[in-house]
């Protein structure tokens, strides 16, 4: 399969929740299977944080597929011979969408840190544009995990009748200060590296080379993706082979772990950014409209599937079991479900576990 | 009570695990209470990573007493009219003993990264020179938590005639890649910070305005010493006031905190001595030179007292449990007590909620 990201320009405005507008944007986004004629086989699948619209599939020349690979293509759970699979990078991220290094039309100038803040609802809003320009007005389900499930859970809520299925992964109904106080860690080694310059960095010179600051921040992200008992696991006390135990500068395997991705990531991924999706993450409350989450919960008309992992330290599954509970207290119960799956990879299992839970989703999906 | 640190100078060589040396050293500590005429009411009380030989008292005009003062005192737990309480700064602390920014008077020059890395087996070792200098040959007990509490059990194996207690707070026996991981935040901050200048920071510059660096890890330090339920209760997603919820600069109460807590602490941490002993507390392993936990725990003969507390997450109870339970099946279980104690503070519970513990210590202290 030879895939190419599409684009789609869009020159209405986006009228963004702070009260702040796009005059003109545009998203990025891939597609997997055929659209059937009566446009009624779309599953829309959200990325996380520091996804993109490469769900699944290679690109000529690639070996690393997609980041969700493992479950959506051919006689995989979200089954490309049945289905049409769309996914659209978010606003503010660096791959494709508009974000904080395009050129603001207004000023001519790139938007940097002028760049509005963007919530989980315009993102979904702004994908609502893009999949009525292609003539969908409906889909079977939308899937995503962490922030993805964020989106998911705002198609439920906020356009209850696009849905039939919302798979929620790894998620919550409202950012945690635990998960808030990760992401401090990151904003704040990024916006005080001297390089970063007040977001006026030379953007060549940090996709070269990567900042400094994203590298220390991404670290500490790995840190909430796993789990004190999966690290245990991974690592143990390991040290690498070729430091001195009493060298200033030896490393456990953790370490290195740490720092190697930390590094990879600082060269790939932008940390303005990284800075605008974090805050998106943080500020997201499903309940922010509706008071609370049994008035939130009560909007949803789709089915919910709610999938956590035991060791999720980011987002415990003690929060998505909320979800469920203010479903079943709404007589909505046999219109939900809830699983927790048992993990040693804590957040990450989303991505890198699929054979744990996909079962679920193929189960639900092949109703159809 | 006018309280002063005294200092002791070592003219004789301090042999360390590394095989490196200190041909002279000094350590500074202090003491509460009177010393009886058979030198028989010695207390020892070690400190963690950022504390200092103040652990009680009032400094002449200070309003804030030592770390410990809700333990130790008149009357107290740790009761100053009957015992005769010491604590030693630990080596590699910016706060009186030798440490990265001291002279090597082999070389004339400030060690810096020069400096020898430091094991807890050395910090206790240089204690025993300082005790027995002030002719104390036996301790009623050593009492200490987190990397103290490493101290502590390396004085019940490796002195197991020096002390009749032992008690070991919000510690391990040997330091988990969790919190390794926590560490290394801090020392990829500092070290990536250009103002570090490999150790070479001019640092009165950095007395003065603090180190980024540091800031930034010492906030990922605090994570760690949170809970996530902890960070719920404390902060939930209280957002600052006078902040904007759209600006991408707001911040919710607990990025306020972590920014707080994290400054305040640049400005009076030294980022060397902070990378020397978070490696010190990293390459902590009581069983290294034993082969394992119940052979490191067979050499023990004081009693052992193991308090860990609910929701510590860098270093959790069932770490603790697993001292507990080697003395177990080394036949020892009359001789050793394992609390694990009810808290919303996570690790810092063993500074901030001392009336939830203290009652353990007094009852085995009460019995002299």
């Amino acid at each position: 399969m030879i895939l190419q990201s599409k684009i789609q320009n869009f020159d209405e405005p986006l009228y963004l929740e702070s009260g702040r507008v796009f005059s003109n944007f545009k998203l990025v986004y891939e597609t997997y299977g055929e659209l059937n004629p009566d446009k009624s086989n779309v599953i829309v699948i959200c990325h996380a944080l520091t996804g993109s619209a490469h769900a699944a599939g290679l690109y000529e020349g690639d070996v690393k597929p997609g980041w969700w690979d493992g479950l959506i293509g051919d006689h995989k759970a979200v089954d490309t011979t049945k289905f049409f699979v769309i996914c659209i990078n978010i606003l503010a991220s660096p791959f494709g969408s508009t974000c904080p290094l395009d050129v603001d039309e207004s000023s001519g100038r790139e938007y940097r840190l002028r760049f509005p803040v963007v919530v989980v609802s315009d993102v979904v809003r702004a994908q609502m544009m893009l999949l009525k320009r292609l003539g969908i007005a409906r889909a079977r389900a939308v899937i995503g995990g962490s922030l993805g499930g964020m989106q998911a859970l705002c198609y439920a809520i906020e356009y209850p009748e696009f849905a039939d299925e919302i798979f929620v992964l790894a998620s919550t109904y409202a950012t945690q200060p635990w998960a808030i106080a990760f992401n401090k860690i990151a904003t704040e080694a990024i916006l005080r590296d001297p390089n970063f310059k007040g977001g006026n960095y030379d953007k060549n010179l940090i996709a070269e080379h990567g900042l400094d600051g994203m590298a220390v921040g991404r670290m500490a992200g790995h840190i909430s993706f796993l789990s004190p008992s999966s690290m245990q696991e991974k690592f143990g006390r390991n040290y690498v082979e070729t430091d001195g135990l009493y060298e200033i500068n030896g490393r456990f395997q953790v370490d290195r772990y740490l720092e190697y991705n930390g590094e990879n990531f600082a060269r790939r991924f932008d940390p303005l950014c990284y800075l605008y999706i974090a805050k998106m993450m943080n500020i997201f409350d499903c309940t922010r409209h509706y008071g609370n989450l049994k008035n939130a919960c009560a909007q949803i008309k789709s089915r919910l599937h709610l999938i956590s992992f035991k060791g999720d330290v980011l987002f415990p599954p003690g929060l998505m079991k909320e979800i469920y509970d203010a479903m079943s207290d709404l007589g909505k119960k046999d219109r939900t479900s809830y699983a927790q799956i048992d993990s040693d990879y804590g957040h990450d299992a989303f991505l890198v576990e699929i054979e744990k839970f996909d079962y679920i989703i193929k189960r639900i999906l092949d109703e159809f």
